[in-house]
């Protein structure tokens, strides 16, 4: 019930991202067009790489809209690969270490979206993560339980795998207890380099999920917009929500798809659920 | 830009009052119905009356439906003369010092609404609260500016005619500057006995202001509706915003207007402003 | 490494106990005499039971001197079993779910100490807590699930049995991670009508704990002290730290022994660790 | 009552000035060994220059010990010019807008120590700022008022000058009060190039401030300190308390003195009160 943003390309100042635009992503905490629920006021997130390997999180429980301290940081902080959340909470508290995105040695993840009956399944999605990871889970929502069960999966050396046997995991689990639908998502991770982004649900109805165009194409079409001659020719989006109207800007990611984001060609491939054996 | 309520009866659980309701007011802090803003994110705050002359006040930066401390200690609160407030900040910090209600000695103060042009005209208008209460202004809001008009202007002996005399300071004060409309509110204050509520604003379109409609009367209306039967004969409700949809049970304020609420017959009064001498 | 105090007797203002004695509660979260760490500054909270069989909670990450909403929550609650707690973090995250006491139902727990190697053994302490209660453990620290232990081994019917299963299933495990003193306690837990205190420690050094002398001994030896004469005959205190330096007023419990306060006599005996038969 | 921290030299990362050190500014907020309160846990703030002529402030009302999202910011800024303050409030509420340091277009101001008596001649001394400036006092501190005392008597032109003045008045404005001793202060500001700091109290007994030792002169004293070896030559620190205990690295400021640390040559003043004319 979140909205996220995620940016990859020439370093650019994060207010440029999150505040500049005209439905920005914190105009949509205070009225999202699109998502479930209306006011994502429950806390936010933002996570950036700079010089080093791992990334800084920098997170909070009051709304993204009146918190000053983003404001500041935002306006000086220069960064080539951007996550940015906002939350809506569906029951778990508002607190930091439920706030996204997580992470994770250099890895950041960051998730709309819900698993159904998280309160019933919870147990035995927990048994399911690496003991050597258990201790890290820091918060209680069922976000931070799938990217540790996606750790657990293998994130680290192959990133859609491990999020499809995930994924997979929680579909198994969820109806041997009954739950027909077991998740809703659309995920975003990095690991400093490239982003890679889902989009699925067990019913197929997915919350939106969108790219940006090509910007050397988009520059084409409209000339006429300042602000695409100062992104880079690599720059791109990967956002919950479109960002303003330009017509052509905005691709929807197919439901039940995952794509990455990285210097060369991008791509995009069918999600598919790869049997955990773990039942 | 906020939503506010008052209540006066036979002590009731602050619970009943706030969280049970069809359309509480928590509900309205994520989707007010009738508020210039639909969402009331910025702080919240409730003051009540118990065993002292004094009242009690809990306030706090978070937005009101997601904060644990207020479902906790709402369920604790039982009290005969409750204030709650929920804020959507016109600009001034969202903290504790800026959140409503206000309180004096045994006085509590809350406001709906603006002062325009507040930040060119602040340092007259605190100029004009009295020397000796000058130092106890704890916040930046105008609210909390009229507040203290008020109470140098006669709040604890006459207070329709302090409320009066401290806008009609707000609308000199804003005149000379060139304001054409320099207020907008809708304000209830208390000295632990009776209620004082007020709809007034210089263009002569003020925000909402309705109160409940005698319970004998509405019990009369709905025998059907059990909850009219815990409340007692006196109790009475002054809120931004009716609560429910039951026919009948709520009353506008007409424009221009001030009331008072208390054991005995409520009154209900034209608005009118008082030079102040002051310019 | 925290404070805490337990109080059972007549019902008396929360303020009176926690900011009016001369060695406060309040006071220590600042400078502790006898705690291991000297500013208690990570959250505080407190637990009291009202007319309802469940007790409220009231919870905050602030500093407890500095937090207004204590003050004002202080000055208006009348109870006759109140927990108070301020925390200095070992570690885990300062939340409002990390605070204490915990609550389950209409039982509150609080805990001075640690669980030694906790981050190693989490998971296998986890494991052990019933599958139904493992879900609503909504913080991450060791505290919390030395709660959720006590509740699966049936703190409910027999509280000083249940604390001993607990510790030695915590000992247990500590000992098979190779940990020679696996916990560090003082415990309270009540269920609304008395109080079970606990001190224990593995290595036999365990943290602080008092309690206080019966009201009509004291009387008699301080008929000088105006206070002793507005507490109730039952009234007693359990306290991490004393408060205030009245000579005779307060008696430590001895190393390894659990106590209980409530109507009629109270009671002390050894902790004796029971053997889990988890291993 | 407060502690801080001035730097200003090569571009280093801030968490090597506020976490490395043997006694850090965030260990001297849990235990400062000269201050007059030993804890500073109301709050925090750091400032620091980029690009950008105009100053970050990063500022929040949690102790600094405890504040993760300012070890996440710490570890990525790296900047030429920081202040870094650490709060123990004298009464005033604890709130982001009372923390230090305190910014005006590209000015940083930050102070230890007290207005005395200020709630009495608080609304003399606000009378005395600019009234162009007056709306912007955002807080409710003694501190603030001296920073737009100082900022109305020139501060941009003439820093020591402007200080100077704004004492002057806090003490001709005290004396009117019949207060003996009316201020108490260490205070730095800066513009971005250079470091003011100011060592004064009406009573002649000012709270400690240090200056580091030239860096060139220090590692010929200790070349076994591998720390000065990645310091620049120019680098300087102005501290209300040594960080470390390295012998010959601190030099007191003279009671009644102003210095400036910028480019070229530093130097070290007396403080002279300047009439104010304003009484």
């Amino acid at each position: 019930m979140c909205r996220w943003l995620a940016y990859s390309g020439d370093p650019i100042l994060a207010e440029d991202l999150l505040f500049r635009p005209v439905h920005s992503l914190i105009d949509q905490s205070l009225h999202s067009r699109m998502g479930a629920t209306t006011t994502n006021g429950d806390g936010f997130g933002i996570g950036w790489y700079g010089d080093d390997p791992a990334p800084a999180v920098f997170k909070a429980t009051e709304p993204a809209w009146n918190d000053r301290n983003l404001h500041e940081i935002a306006s000086h902080i220069r960064t080539r690969l951007l996550f940015a959340h906002i939350r809506a909470s569906t029951g778990t508290p508002v607190q930091r270490s439920n706030c996204h995105p997580f992470r994770f040695d250099q890895w950041l993840f960051m998730h709309n979206g819900a698993i159904t009956g998280f309160h019933e399944i919870k147990r035995d999605l927990m048994l399911a993560i690496d003991p050597s990871l258990f201790p890290d889970v820091e918060g209680s929502t069922d976000s931070e339980t799938l990217f540790f069960l996606a750790l657990t999966f293998g994130l680290m050396d192959d990133p859609p795998g491990a999020v499809e046997r995930a994924v997979g995991l929680v579909e198994d689990v969820g109806h041997r207890h009954g739950i027909e639908h077991p998740i809703q998502m659309t995920v975003a991770t990095s690991d400093g380099s490239s982003i890679w982004a889902f989009r699925y649900s067990s019913a197929g109805r997915s919350r939106s999920l969108f790219y940006s165009t090509d910007v050397v194409a988009l520059r084409q079409l409209h000339p006429e917009v300042p602000v695409l001659r100062t992104l880079s020719d690599e720059a791109r989006l990967v956002v919950s929500e479109p960002l303003g109207d330009l017509e052509g800007a905005w691709n929807e990611v197919p439901e039940s798809s995952w794509g990455v984001v990285r210097a060369g060609d991008d791509e995009l491939h069918p999600f598919r659920l790869t049997p955990t054996g773990a039942t």
